[in-house]
């Protein structure tokens, strides 16, 4: 192999550094483009569910919310997500696709996606193909009424935090140690994947909640009309 | 370090033949003993359920039978998996522990849980922390004719599927070359896990399907009292 043993490989700005990415470009684009493009693209997605949930008066301000929650995490599932765990050569990318450029990214917080990690892997192929379309599901679940939002809606929160959850304990398990910076530990590894637990966390609990009120007056029914 | 190298650490039945495990010690219980004493024990069980259950003459046959599932399955995460996660070590028991043979021997089926593959332990640590607990809970919830039942049952479900996928996600990602023989790799990697594919499957569709008609029948109830 071309230049192996030698540092070349360790032309890569992630931890550890002795990862080897043969053929890694380095990233076109800057911090603030990339977080600046996903952070206006994710606000044109709110606004516009936003807009739309509208349309049908007797939505609840958290029905609305919901919508929008459902329709921000679906793209970002489908896209973000789908591009990654079906690009596993993302890091030799020389032509500053933005998708990639994201992965790029993100991998200094995480280098496990450059590193192609079965774990995170095979979490973010689940989330993108199975948990993403689900999410959009859950949008029109939600406008149209439909009797299996709630149960939708805590099937993929649930997904999401088992994903979440297999993240961080592999992480954990091999030893913690990808973040190129202290900084990206925080920003990327912790606090972007945070409201992937908050969320959830809140939206399983409220349609259990809501779930077991549906169950319990369907059972006093039953009763009475016993 | 001791043996480094030489063929030392090859003194092991597992696939694939270069994964090193020092200090291993064969097994000393048969693959019939192993598999004899789980059956027989998982029959215990699902016999003291089915009795149990029958005490409650309310009870529907497909809940009494899913009281035996939930029995058998929630003590397996806990008492099979459990120890495998928190066991690292199992494969140097010198004491022919019951519970470290059978990790021994389902090695053959998938060295990945000899050799402390991230994701098996994450996936085994989750199933054996709060899927073994909230399985018995489940027999409990069935039995009491609780409104969290179906819930429960699944979250359950959905957490022993998702868990299931990424198991085999994870061992396509890496090569699928852990099983000792096509045996091994069919009876235990393959036959074994059906069960948790097929099962939580079963169950995840009809819960849907009863929370979806006791919100349908709230939404009418509510409907007709505005």
């Amino acid at each position: 192999m071309e230049g192996s043993g030698s540092g070349i490989y360790e032309n890569h700005p992630y931890v550890p550094r002795d990862l080897k990415l043969p053929g890694f470009v380095p990233g076109f684009l800057s911090q603030s483009t990339i977080l600046g493009v996903y952070g206006l693209s994710s606000l044109l997605v709110v606004l516009l569910t936003w807009l739309f949930s509208g349309r049908s008066p007797k939505k609840s301000k958290i029905d609305r919310w919901l919508m929008c929650w459902w329709a921000f995490t679906g793209l970002t599932h489908m896209i973000l997500e789908g591009y990654f765990a079906f690009s596993p050569e993302f890091y030799k990318d020389k032509t500053a696709c933005y998708l990639a450029e994201v992965c790029k990214g993100y991998s200094k917080g995480d280098s496990r996606y450059a590193a192609r990690d079965a774990g995170v892997v095979a979490v973010e192929g689940l989330t993108a193909v199975l948990e993403g379309p689900a999410c959009l599901l859950a949008v029109y679940a939600i406008a149209k009424g439909k009797s299996y939002s709630y149960i939708l809606q805590f099937a993929i929160s649930l997904g999401q935090l088992y994903g979440t959850a297999v993240y961080f304990i592999t992480s954990y398990l091999e030893g913690d140690n990808f973040a190129a910076s202290s900084f990206y530990y925080y920003a990327y590894y912790v606090a972007a994947n945070a409201s992937w637990v908050v969320i959830p966390t809140l939206i399983s609990v409220r349609c259990w909640k809501k779930i077991c009120a549906a169950v319990q007056v369907q059972g006093h029914k039953k009763n009475k009309t016993r």
